[in-house]
């Protein structure tokens, strides 16, 4: 795979934003394509999200060449479509390290660059920051760059769908303050569009049928650029299609501009130039996008590049990764399918996640019980609560970190009422490129603290395969069970899985001293280790606990009992497993004569994004560390690499 | 306080919605008069939420005329108006139990009766259930009082504000099921309503200029009734009305009936009919009622009589409750003014709960730096977090319970980015009469196990005031203090309280051979137990942890060091500061030699409302309690009431 740099003549003059102030707006179109070029030549160096970034060149320069950052606060929805903002702000010379180890992170970072005010990762964050900064600048309030200017946040229509994103509108509205929203309405977040927002956009710019000027446009009309508002017929036809429909926003308060071209430079310049320079309140401008713009390959990619590995520029052909086991999620979803098949009243529920929980396949299987609710968590988990309360039982697929959105509803909807919903938990543990923000570190806590439910972990794609049947047929309450990103560790998946007995952990290797309790797929480091330790002369017993809640007491007061050391490990933060085995331990009285108990959990860190590897040994969870923590446990020697 | 029970001859007969079917209109308006009466009544001797049904007294009865539960799912948002509904459905006969131990839960319930398909508590969560409930219908889903008929969602223009709401209508509005939403609209929730959607709401009713028919009552018309439909003058005003502006709704896939007068039978009768004759897809009623409607003392009452004690029905007034000391919430309310007035860069906000946190005093000293964002707990996480970016001291005052709501905020917006963010916690631990939905149980495990956070408890009042002014200084990162409901201790606050040094605690009582670690204000109790203790010739020492994190290790490890048992007490749930102290103890190896260590925390169950003491004494969190655990860990003899 070769990488021809592109020629890039203008793009090199410009060092930071303050380097496109002078440029007449023919050259901003030439920033705009020499940009779109360095972003495709950058990306097929490193991998990532791609499409989005293709899709907001245009609007990245006429932000930059309009609005004045750091000074004005530039917000990015997600982010993940900041890598041209990245290159024009500076960060050009790091921009092939993007996602590695050390490198540029995927996404805006506040301790990366003044240029980037608000991280993010998860969707529909944006406008509360902005808002946040807008207040705080009317308050006096500043950053270490100084005074604070404007704020605008850039959103997609995906993110839009999304309650927080509602939220904030509501109260922007209602504060009247200067603000701006740029509405990146490229029509899919990353699976199509859903839901009735989606299909309201859509008629703005799908020649819908308009209300008359006056009674529709009073906010925008005075924001409209000026060449727009008097003139030639084609103004005329787009402000009459700027002025459809932007009731909705304008009922939440907000100045409605659009829609318009977000890749015509020409309209974006005037009309950004125009509000930047008459807005006195909260304006929303409707730009309409198309992802992976201007990259044939990823234009015509179904997913329109939205997430991609290193690929050739010339073909758009990927780097095949070469793949040993099938991924978990691909697992679970087959799983799923089996069960539903045995199962009419099995159903299952996305938020805006289709392909990455794998319920695109169930979705063709079974079109009429699979549900995207587009992004908004909250909703998800509760409407499972109620397709559970009509009798039907619903797996709710999604990742770790965005459950966090979703557990009051956990708490409140489901487990307070003991509901049946069914909750696979993807992308459980670190992940990887995404680093921080997708990690999925807190879900044993948060979930295991609950009264009546259950969590399990998967210690390999067989066991993953017996949760989804475990899950299909504990009808008592609710059900919970992770599993990791990536691939499996290469099993036979048994082809009729029978489901698990509540409660029961399985002794995997019988030894003595030491026992290494495993919660999740750390299972095969701690068999690692455990072959690590022989070479030692200490043979240790290896158990795969399976259930955090409930524990299976029997089983950990045995290993207690009749081992000096027990040691737990699991992919989550402080609070969940360990914690629990801790308390039963505790209450039990087994620490009042001594035991040598240990639990490695993640870090007390966020950890950046690396080789998940890496990130594995950053927070000491692989095998030579795991015999390292007997070894200290009993009290020798440590393994020769540390000792 | 007299208690007079009110003449109701017609209600005397109605033993379940069935037994209205038969009733003329004249009738069911008798039965409403006769039921508001009633409502009145009971709380009079119970206390309770009075405001919110007095609203609802019409629209229960034609509801329950119209529709035919328990087959058709009527579900009541937050439900803390559905009284009147429980009257109705057969548990009239316990309605004077309201709110007490093993009496009716003040809100609905699954486990109470098939009337209340879908408990609520927190707002926001029916338009969700409902739709579950019309998907699993829909899928030949069924419950065990049978197959599931049409569902109604209930729910406040508060309720509506949050964004799960909007998540919900946005999912509903993209299905297209039948499915019936009655937007009941008071123009407040429990504090008079913020935000754009609140204003849009009263456009709506308040004679704003109106579209043309034919472009805004496409999916209406046909829904309304007939009688509104043709004829007289009156009914085609109305009807005009009807057709205002209630495109937001019809933009996102509802058919949109209203305004329609909330309190006229004959108005609700006539749309709930014609609404349930016709409707085949998602349909908003728009009711404008008014809260605490019928009884003069609420209607006068600036919170409309939301939450009352007992009260005498002639006078309206209300019972008075013995206060022996300010309760938690005003003492932080008055700390935080303190703070705010040396400090220009200290803002609040609350999640439409101004009274609750005790903000509404703030917001009259800093009308400017206050800001109630609406029922919205991630808008208002992240808000502050801008605001925190931005340069400004932002206090998140949220009840632990709603702190849920914002935990994916916390994480992502706060946590990773390490802005200082103050989160005031209120109702942290058990709340009484509120029950499990409102109880705080979770905020310390899913708070402290993030990196970077700081996590208090106050052991008083005069602690809490200290943790305010720590919380000011503490610019590194996020912090959080939780406190509890109810009044403090009566201790002397500190007038010019000093910031705590982050991570240390204290050493209230020195003994030996037991050490009674308390996080919270479960230090009084601890303090009892301690003289408990003494009569049983066992000196404890006592400490408050004031932080679960960072710990404070060299007290802990030195507590430890120099007492043969160790015992911990939090108000929380497993995995909290027990399991902070649990893990610092076992990775030093302190169990390796034996350590009689305890961790009292909530039990693993959902407590049902009752007084707090009884309530603790359930938890096992009561001083008897925990001399009894110091006991049992030394291996004596437990007191005597239960030896």
């Amino acid at each position: 795979m070769t990488h021809t740099r592109p020629a890039t003549p203008l793009l090199d003059q410009i060092h930071s934003p303050v380097d496109l102030k002078p440029l007449s707006d023919a050259q901003l179109r030439q920033v705009a394509a020499e940009l779109r070029a360095e972003t495709i030549s950058a990306v097929s160096e490193t991998g990532g999200h791609l499409g989005a970034g293709l899709g907001v060149v245009e609007l990245t320069v006429a932000l930059h060449a309009v609005f004045d950052a750091p000074r004005d606060k530039i917000i990015w929805d997600v982010s993940h479509q900041s890598y041209p903002h990245k290159i024009l702000t500076g960060r050009r010379d790091r921009i092939r390290t993007l996602r590695q180890k050390d490198g540029l992170s995927g996404f805006t970072k506040r301790s990366e660059s003044p240029y980037d005010p608000f991280g993010a990762a998860h969707s529909s964050t944006s406008i509360s920051a902005a808002l946040g900064f807008a207040v705080a600048r009317d308050l006096g309030g500043a950053t270490p760059e100084g005074a604070i200017g404007d704020t605008v946040a850039i959103i997609g229509d995906g993110s839009m769908s999304a309650g927080m994103a509602f939220e904030a509108m509501n109260n922007a509205g209602a504060l009247k303050k200067r603000l701006f929203v740029v509405l990146n309405d490229n029509e899919m977040s990353i699976a199509p569009p859903v839901g009735a927002l989606s299909s309201y956009l859509s008629r703005l710019y799908a020649g819908a049928p308009f209300q008359e000027l006056k009674a529709a446009a009073k906010g925008a009309v005075n924001l409209l650029p000026e060449p727009l508002r008097e003139g030639a017929k084609r103004a005329k036809e787009m402000l009459k299609h700027m002025t459809v429909g932007g009731t909705l926003f304008e009922e939440l308060g907000f100045s409605y501009v659009g829609p318009i071209d977000g890749h015509d430079m020409d309209q974006l310049l005037a009309v950004l130039r125009t509000v930047h320079d008459r807005a006195t309140g909260p304006v929303l401008i409707h730009a309409i996008t198309q992802k992976g713009k201007g990259y044939a390959p990823a234009e015509a990619a179904r997913d329109k590049g939205h997430g991609v590995g290193k690929f050739d520029v010339l073909t758009g052909e990927q780097a095949k990764v070469k793949s040993n086991a099938p991924s978990y999620t691909s697992v679970f979803a087959n799983a799923l399918i089996q069960q539903a098949e045995k199962d009419s009243r099995i159903v299952a529920i996305t938020a805006a996640m289709p392909d990455g929980t794998g319920l695109d396949k169930f979705m063709s299987r079974f079109a009429d019980r699979c549900f995207d609710v587009g992004i908004a968590e909250q909703h998800a988990v509760t409407f499972a609560a109620g397709l559970a309360a009509g009798g039907m039982k619903p797996f709710c697929a999604l990742y770790s970190t965005f459950l966090q959105r979703g557990y009051d509803q956990v708490v409140h909807d489901v487990a307070i009422q003991r509901l049946p919903v069914r909750f696979a938990i993807d992308r459980a543990g670190l992940v990887g490129a995404d680093g921080a923000t997708h990690a999925g570190a807190f879900d044993i806590g948060f979930m295991a603290n609950l009264p009546g439910m259950v969590v399990m972990a998967a210690a390999d794609e067989a066991e993953l395969v017996r949760m989804v049947a475990t899950a299909a047929h504990h009808d008592e309450g609710p059900i919970a069970f992770r599993f990791p990103r990536g691939e499996g560790v290469g099993v036979d998946i048994p082809a009729d899985a029978q489901p698990l007995e509540i409660g029961k952990g399985r002794i995997v290797r019988t030894g003595a001293k030491v026992a290494i309790l495993s919660f999740g797929t750390r299972l095969s480091e701690a068999l690692v280790a455990a072959d690590l330790l022989e070479a030692r002369g200490i043979a240790p017993t290896v158990a795969d606990a399976r259930f955090a809640k409930p524990l299976d007491r029997d089983m950990i007061l045995q290993l207690a009992a009749t081992h000096e050391a027990l040691i737990t490990i699991e992919e989550g933060a402080i609070g969940g497993f360990g914690s629990h085995v801790a308390q039963l331990l505790a209450m039990e009285g087994v620490f009042d004569n001594g035991l040598r108990f240990r639990s490695m959990v993640l870090p007390d860190t966020f950890i950046d994004q690396s080789s998940p590897r890496d990130m594995y040994d950053t927070a000491h969870l692989n095998a030579a560390d795991i015999a390292d923590m007997a070894l200290s446990a009993l009290g020798v020697a440590l393994l020769e690499r540390r000792a």
